[in-house]
Parts: structure tokens; C-alpha cells; sequence
């Protein structure tokens, strides 16, 4: 019951394959379901095109009322704290909160804050990205049809990746098999339970999807960033185009995206014929409305009937 | 007749029965008319998150279409007045605009700016905030069936506020009885034919509703803020867990929010059963819709056969 | 055919009858014929209050759903390229994106970039701003009921314009006779082949239209602006109350606004019976859904039976 979606550890392999056949059924044409009105906003504290762009896009497709919220223009900038933010916005009568937010598990003290509001994990620190997570899945199950035996790899900053530790776990449980490469030192001991450290050149021919992460540049401090420049990155720890070549015929390069074009991948990579880079992007919308679904049901939002969410009066 | 609604200086006692009884029966599921299409813009030239969402809320529950407007990235940053802003907004067809500024009285010059557009005024320097006045008054009609003999406490920052003084105001008018306490050099001389300053452990026990002002930490100056810590104030000043002990058995506390937890207000006590505060918020939907409906049909907004807003010809 | 609208070499004057004809129907009440969703997002890479709202109201008039983007909370502030940010809307499913940005002709590297989005251009840096000129077109034949033989006289900042080139352009062709003046300095060459530099005392008098530019004073460098003091441009280069007496009896005056009162224009004399300042931004709107009728139409949006946009697929 997704009464709130904040983590990957909340999705068994069984819910991950009915989400994954709802947002294909989205994907495919499957009309939405008349229902009552649902209020959500988005609360996004760390900038975004994809994911805020993709969660507005698949609320409205959903038939949500969406209301607009800017962190920077909001009493936040009066200190007020994220918990009574929350609660204010559930008093008005909001739904469901989508949020980023750089602090991990910044999510943790608001499921208590209010039982009418549910909350929406759209990326916490270098914690979680469930919604991530499940569009990279659904685009694998989409290329591949299943999950058994796939060999994947995961390959750069793993160290401050919200999905690679969620991915990895999850494909785990579905089947696959995963192995790692990047700079070595990224490779930190959590990841091992999972699978191996290869070097890029031995990792590359072996996979059928090669995950490549974002270089969060903007998260080096100055002396990790000193030591690497993008062109030395991209020789050593990027997929060049001679490296590319070496891929399986069948097999497909992922990215959650923005890419850092020729650091982690060879810029004209991006639009070439093995990457699903875009079609991630695509069917996130897809994903998210499948999610915001499970949620809308667990919580009986917009059901004819429900009894709808109510201030607790005191007398 | 609410063509524009600015100030609490407008609103008789009759009008304000007729707005509580409105909005009393939106929050209870009274359907909202049919009408035609009517546009809303909310510019907000000081940050809120409360009274915006709240405000943003109303108008889809009314079925309004809400333009959005960011002021930080309008063309008063190229130094465009807001007289010109309104007159743009009214060529373009916007019907409503709900409007905070820092300016006292701003919305002054805007009445006469554009024949086709209301103005809503969400608060304005340390004027009017009638918005939070009149669920401010729909919370304790809610609570307490009426005004007559009511005892009031009004505590806090009285000269920065722009809801005691209208609060005070019509609330005298409705027949309550108005006590004032905080810093006693807040209590300036317009607040004395309200009522009585008391010392705080006085009026605690002596009324049925305890009204706590924010204390604007933002607006003091470096002179008077370094002779309060958030510590001091609220043993002086603050309702602390010991105070509210000596509050009468069914009087309730309120408070226009942001709380400063520990400061205006012991912080277990925002959520105590005898708190208002998130009621307050979500009875502010309720009354923000009666009040854009009471300008929508004092201008006749949406009525099927209404003279169109029209630009006016020269020949 | 408008598969993209961004720039006023697109506009042969056929189509600018078309496009008038259709906006003027919007005006007096055309109903927007019924058709499937279509997504649009304005992006604003520059601030501006008219343009954007006009076409945030045009889109809602026109019953398209409008995703929001904020440039300065998307990717490109960690560094990605409008290119990708294109490509990423498109894959999202966003069908129209509505662009101003301070670089000249930055679209043109966008066309290539989706096959399945449209973009319509709000205004390049100092290239075009085919909205403007089109509203400006409809303004004029609104008033006179055609083009030739008008004389036009087009005044002020024409360097750093993106109006004044399109209008003086497109107006010859459709048989109008065009006048320019203001600082001499700032009448370039290219604008020869269109008519002739007149001091403005001459000018004012033989016009039928008087366009003024506004003086982008924002643009000016350090060195250029301590030139000119507001009160010497306007006693230069400004319609002055003295000079506007001098206008013919039934000549209107025009300006794309924000007016920077007492510059270019006595401020009384931007809201003056021969003003139609204000009737520019209100014929906006229905000029803009012309427009972005015309770019659903050559692309099919929202046709009953046209094909969805879609994802190419690899095999």
C-alpha cells in the first residue's frame, strides 16, 4: 500500500511489476479513470527540468489539480521548518506533496505530519529516486521483457548517486546481474553485496545495459574537483566512441540525465541508436502516473464516496 | 458591494454574517454555480506560503483560470510601475488580481487603473490583510456561534500587524469585548478605543479566545532586534506550557501563522486541542472562495449575458 | 505552413491577412474549435510581463494545458544546453515550447533538435519578435482597415529593436510607406531600403501611425547611457505633449511597451484618446492564438485520428 512513495525499499519485486504494467498500459493508450478532484503540489528545494517537468506533465495526464508552490517565495524564507510547511499545506487542503529536497530523508519527520497529506519522494540528498528507479526499470522490461539473467552495469559517481544504491538492489531482487566500474575509490564497500568492480574496458562488452551516472560537478568539493578535468574523466572513466564499440549488438546505454556531454558519455552517443536515454525521459511521465495511481488508491483520493480528508475537530 | 475587496474598512457586520455563512457552507459541500470563464492572477511581491496557496487553492475550487505571475521575473524589474502592471494585466483579460505588497495603502492607486479589473488585496506593508480578518472571524463564529459578550485577548507585535487593528476593529463592531497585552510599547494610542492593555497573566484567564500576533523578527531593525533573544521574549511575552494552564476550559488560541515555535508560542502547543491554527488555514480556503465570489458578482464575472470586459474605442 | 513560428521572414503577407482575419474572429468571439490535449510550456530565458502572460492567457483561451518551467530552477543552471533541455520537453511530451532568450536567433540550432515539438519564438536578443509585429499588424489593419498607402513612422531605439526591422519589413511589403527617426546614430543602414530618416518634428506631422521603440535603457553600456539623461531624450528624441498637437486629426500612436514614461512619451499621452497602447497588449491575446493555431494545425496537434507524437524505437 503506497500510502506514501518515498523509498525503493518500500517496492517488492510484485509491486514493481504492476507498476511497471500500469504505466505501459499509460504508455499504450489506457485511458484514465474519471475520479473526483485531487490537489497536489511540488515542492522542488534543488533545481530540476526532468523530474519537475515530468511529475507536472503526468499530473495533469492523471487529471490532477495542480497548485503551484516556489520554495523561494515561500515562508521558508522566514525560517519556517518543512514540517509545518507540510502541515499548512495539508490544512489547505493539498493531497499529495511531490518533493526534491537536498537533505536525506528529508521525508522521514513529515509521514507523521499529517494524516491527510501523502508525500511523493522526488529525490532526497543522496538518499532516494524511486520514480528514477522505476522508469530505468520500465525501460529495461521494455527492451528486454524481463529481468532474469540480464547482466548490468553501473559505471561513475556512485558515491553521491540516489539511484545507483536502488537500482542495484532492485534489479538484484528482480534477476539480473550487476557489476560496477568508475573511479574505484566511488566503489564503497555497500555496493559489493550487489556485484563486482570491473574496469570500464572489461565491463563494457560484458553487459546488455550499460547505466552510466551523472558526474555531479557541482557537488566536488575544490580539491576533488581539481583533480579531475572533464577530458581526462571522459578517457578513463567514460564511454568513448571506440569503447562504444565494443558493446553487444543488442545492448542499451542508460543515463538519468542531465548528461555531461563527452565525460561520461561521447556526446554523439546521447542520440545514437543504442541509447535510451531520451525513451527514459518518456517514460517517466508514464511511471509517475502509475505511481501517483497507487497512491491516489491507497489513500482513496478522488473516490466517489471517500470520505474526504478532514480537520479533526475538537468537540 | 465588493467590486474590489482591500480593506477590512469595507466589510459591515452584515456583510461580514453573509461572507461567514458563504464560506461556511463552501467548506460543508455547498456546490459551487456554474459560470463562465473568469481570470485570476496572484501577484505576490512578498513571499507567503500560506495565504498565496490558500488563495490559489480558492480560485480552482471556484473554477476560475489562474494566470500565473512572478513579480521577480516581470518587467518592474525594467522599472515598469505597478499601475502600468494592472492596466497590462486588464488588456490582456485578467479579471481579478489578488495582490500583497510591502507598500501601505498600494492598492489605492490601482483602483482607478483599470475599469475592468478587481483588486484583492493579500495584505499590504503594515495596512490590511482582510482575508485573514474574515477567517479569522469564521474560525471563532465556527467555534462559538457568535460574537456577543465574547472576551478576546489580541497578544504580540500590535504595531507591525496588519490584522490586529481591522481584527479589533470588527470584531468590536460584532459585539465582543477586546483586551491587547505583549510589549506594552506596541500598544500604541488607535488600539485604546478597542479595549484595555493587561498584562498577560491577567488576560490568559480571562478570555475565550487568546488571538497571538507573529512577531516579525524580519521587520525589526538591528537596534530593536539585538534587545530581544527568541528566549527572553517568550518568558515576558509568549504563552508558555504554564500559562496556558490558566486558559479557560473551552477558550482556544489562534494565530495568523508562521508560528515562531518557543517564541509567540510554546511549540507543543500549536497542535494542543485547544490550537485553531491549521483550522484557521483551512477555514481560509472556504472564506478567500466567498470573497472572490462576492467580487465576481458585484462585477458580474462569468454571468452568462454580461457585458464582456471591454476595451474602450476611440470612435 | 507554421511547423515552427519564429521569425517574421516566415510571414508572407497572405499570411498575415490569414492570421489577422483569424485573430480578429477570436476577438468578437469565435469559439476555439473542440480538439484533443496539447501541452505547451513557456520558457522565458528574460523577464517580461505582457508577452509571457498574453501568451500564458492565449494557450488557456485556446484550451491548451500549460506545464510550467522556471529557467532559473530547470538543468540549465547545472550547465545543460537549451539543445538538451529542448530534446528532454519533447521526450516528456510537451508539443509547444514558447521561447524568448537574450541570444540572437537561438532557435535556430532548436529546430533540428525534436521532430515532434514546435517552437514558437517570444523574442531573440536583437533579432525577431514575430508575435509583436503580427499584433502590431492586426492593431493597425483593426484601425484603418488596410495597409496601403499609410504613412508609418517608426521612432526611437531602432539598434537594439527586434520589432523595428520586422514591422518596417513586412508593412512595405504590404504597401505602406515607412518613416523613421530618432538619435540619427542609431539609424543603421539596413533600414535605407525601407524609407527615409526624418527629423522627428517633420515625421510626426506626415504620420498615420507613430511607433515608437522603446528605449531599452537596460541594454545601454556604462558609457552610452551616461550620454543621455531621461530628460534629454525626451526633449530630443520624445513625443512631447507640444509635438503630439501636431499629429493629423485621426493618427494613432503605438508603442510595444513597458513605455518608460517621459521618454519616449509624454505620460499622459500614454493612455491619450490617440493611444493604443494598452488596445495593442489586448489584441495580443487573439493574435497569439492565432498563431499558436496556426503551429497545431501544420503539425496536426490534438487532431482526432493524427498521429500521437512518438518515441522512434530502435527495432
Amino acid at each position: 500500500m503506497f500510502t506514501n512513495f518515498v523509498s525503493a525499499h518500500q517496492v517488492s519485486p510484485a509491486d514493481a511489476m504492476q507498476l511497471i504494467d500500469r504505466a505501459e498500459g499509460f504508455k499504450h493508450g489506457t485511458p484514465v479513470p474519471a475520479h473526483g478532484p485531487v490537489y497536489a503540489a511540488n515542492l522542488f528545494f534543488e533545481n530540476s527540468t526532468r523530474t519537475h517537468t515530468s511529475f507536472e506533465m503526468a499530473e495533469r495526464k492523471l487529471g490532477l489539480t495542480v497548485i503551484p508552490f516556489d520554495p523561494s517565495h515561500s515562508s521558508v524564507t522566514k525560517g519556517e521548518t518543512l514540517e509545518d510547511t507540510i502541515k499548512t499545506l495539508a490544512a489547505i487542503g493539498i493531497n499529495i506533496a511531490v518533493m526534491r529536497h537536498p537533505a536525506d530523508a528529508y521525508y522521514e519527520p513529515l509521514l507523521a505530519a499529517s494524516p491527510t497529506l501523502a508525500i511523493v519522494n522526488a529525490g532526497d540528498g543522496a538518499g532516494q529516486h524511486p520514480s528514477q528507479m522505476m522508469l530505468d526499470l520500465m525501460t529495461i522490461h521494455e527492451e528486454f521483457g524481463g529481468f532474469t539473467g540480464l547482466n548490468i552495469g553501473i559505471v561513475g559517481d556512485l558515491s553521491h548517486s540516489r539511484v545507483a544504491h536502488s537500482d542495484a538492489e532492485m534489479l538484484t531482487k528482480l534477476g539480473a546481474n550487476i557489476f560496477f566500474s568508475g573511479p574505484e575509490k566511488w566503489f564503497s564497500p555497500e555496493y559489493k553485496q550487489f556485484g563486482p568492480y570491473l574496469p570500464l574496458a572489461e565491463l563494457v562488452p560484458k553487459v546488455d545495459v550499460l547505466m552510466l551516472l551523472r558526474v555531479q560537478l557541482e557537488r566536488f568539493n575544490a580539491d576533488e574537483s581539481g583533480a579531475f578535468s572533464k577530458e581526462s574523466y571522459h578517457q578513463k572513466y567514460g564511454v568513448t566512441d571506440a569503447l562504444a564499440q565494443t558493446m553487444k549488438s543488442r545492448a542499451i546505454i542508460m543515463h538519468p540525465a542531465p548528461v555531461n556531454r563527452d565525460v561520461e558519455l561521447a556526446s554523439d552517443l546521447v542520440e545514437a541508436p543504442q541509447s535510451r536515454i531520451f525513451m527514459q525521459m518518456h517514460n517517466g511521465v508514464f511511471m509517475r502516473m502509475a505511481m501517483l495511481e497507487a497512491v491516489m488508491h491507497a489513500r482513496r483520493f478522488g473516490e466517489v464516496g471517500a470520505a474526504a480528508p478532514a480537520m479533526s475537530e475538537r468537540r
